[in-house]
C-alpha cells in the first residue's frame, strides 16, 4: 500500500477541502494516508511574509474567499467564512502533530477544520480545541496536558522543519516517496502518483 | 452558448497546457471561447514584484517547474524549461491582442507557447514572432505592423486595465459572466459554470 503524506495548517483555507475528503479519498485510491500537521508562519516569515498572502494580497484574497465558497458548495461542505482569519492553530497542531497515530486524531482534524470554517468558532481557544477532542472520541485534558508538553513542542517544531527541508511552502501539500503536490485540486494527482509508485 | 473568456500571458507558464487544451474543452462543453491577451507585469508591479513571484519565491518557484513537467506528461505535451524566464511576451500580446478575432488566432497563440515552453525560442523576438504568424497562416509582416501600430498598443494597455478591473492577479484566467477562475486546472470548472450559466 503506497504512502500519501497529508501536510496541513489549520488556518490554511484549502487545507479545509482537502482533510475533509482526503481519507475517503485515499481509501477509494487504495492508499494510505499519514497526516503531518505542520506551522505556516515560520515558512512565510522566511519569505519575507508577517501575515497570510491572501491578506497581504487582497486580490488574491477576494478571489480565494470565492473559490472555496465554489469549491465548498461542489462538494456539499458547510461553510462560513471565519470572522477572523487567520486563526491561531498552534495549540491544535500541536495535539494533532503528538497524537499523530491516535484513533480519534482523523476525527479531530476535521472537527478542527469544521469549527473554523463551518462554525466560524475560534481554534486558538483551549476550549474549543477541548470540545473538538471530546467529540471525536478523546480526553481532552489527558490529550491536551500531553500536547503541551516540552517534547511535543519540539516535535511540531522539527515536523515544521521537515515540511521546510520537504520543499512544502503552502497547504494543504501532499507528499509520495520524492514527489510534492500542492493544493487541495493535487489530491487526484497525488492519489494517482501514489498508485503507481512502488510501496515504501 | 455561453461565453468563456481565455485571459493568458505569453510568459506565464501554467498558461501554457491551459491554452493547449483550451479550444478542444470549450468545443467538448459546448461553451465558446474568447481569448484575451494581457500583460502580467503592470499587475506583479502594483503587487510590489518586479520579477515573477516564481523567481522571487525559488522554493514555488522549483515547485512550479516540477508540477509543470508532470502537467505536461499527463497531457502528452511537449516540454523544454526555458532557458530564459520570464521571457517578454509584448510583442506577441499586441500580436494576440489586436487579431484577436482573425481565424488564424487560436494556431499563433498555441505557437507562441509552444516556441515558449517546448522549444526554447525567444518569443521576445520579432523574427520568432513573425515565424510562428507564417506557421499559423497569416501574413508576418502585415500582422505585425497593425500590431504595432499606437491603437494596438492602446489596446493592449486597455485590455490589462479590463484584466485589473476583473480582479485578475494571475494566468491564465477565465471569466464566465461575473465569475472568476484562475490557474490551468480551473478550466473545467469555469467549463462547468458556462454550460449552467445563461447565454449573454
Amino acid at each position: 500500500m503506497s504512502r500519501v503524506e497529508l501536510w496541513f495548517e489549520f488556518a490554511s483555507t484549502y487545507s479545509y477541502p482537502a482533510v475533509m475528503r482526503a481519507e475517503e479519498a485515499a481509501r477509494a485510491a487504495g492508499a494510505s494516508l499519514a497526516w503531518r500537521a505542520f506551522l505556516l508562519g515560520p515558512i512565510f516569515r522566511a519569505q519575507g511574509w508577517n501575515d497570510s498572502p491572501f491578506n497581504l494580497y487582497p486580490v488574491k484574497g477576494r478571489y480565494m474567499w470565492r473559490d472555496l465558497e465554489r469549491i465548498c458548495e461542489e462538494l456539499k461542505l458547510p461553510f462560513r467564512r471565519p470572522s477572523v482569519f487567520p486563526r491561531n492553530g498552534l495549540v491544535a497542531a500541536r495535539v494533532a502533530c503528538w497524537h499523530a497515530d491516535a484513533p480519534w486524531l482523523p476525527g479531530f482534524v476535521r472537527g478542527v477544520y469544521r469549527a473554523n470554517f463551518a462554525e466560524d468558532r475560534d481554534i486558538a481557544s483551549r476550549d474549543v480545541v477541548g470540545d473538538v477532542l471530546a467529540e471525536a472520541g478523546a480526553d481532552p485534558r489527558a490529550a491536551l496536558a500531553a500536547a503541551e508538553a516540552p517534547r511535543a513542542k519540539e516535535r511540531l517544531r522539527a515536523q515544521t522543519e521537515r515540511a521546510t527541508a520537504l520543499g512544502i511552502f503552502g497547504a494543504p501539500s501532499f507528499v509520495v516517496g520524492e514527489e510534492l503536490f500542492w493544493g487541495n485540486d493535487r489530491l487526484e494527482q497525488a492519489l494517482a502518483f501514489a498508485r503507481r509508485a512502488p510501496a515504501p
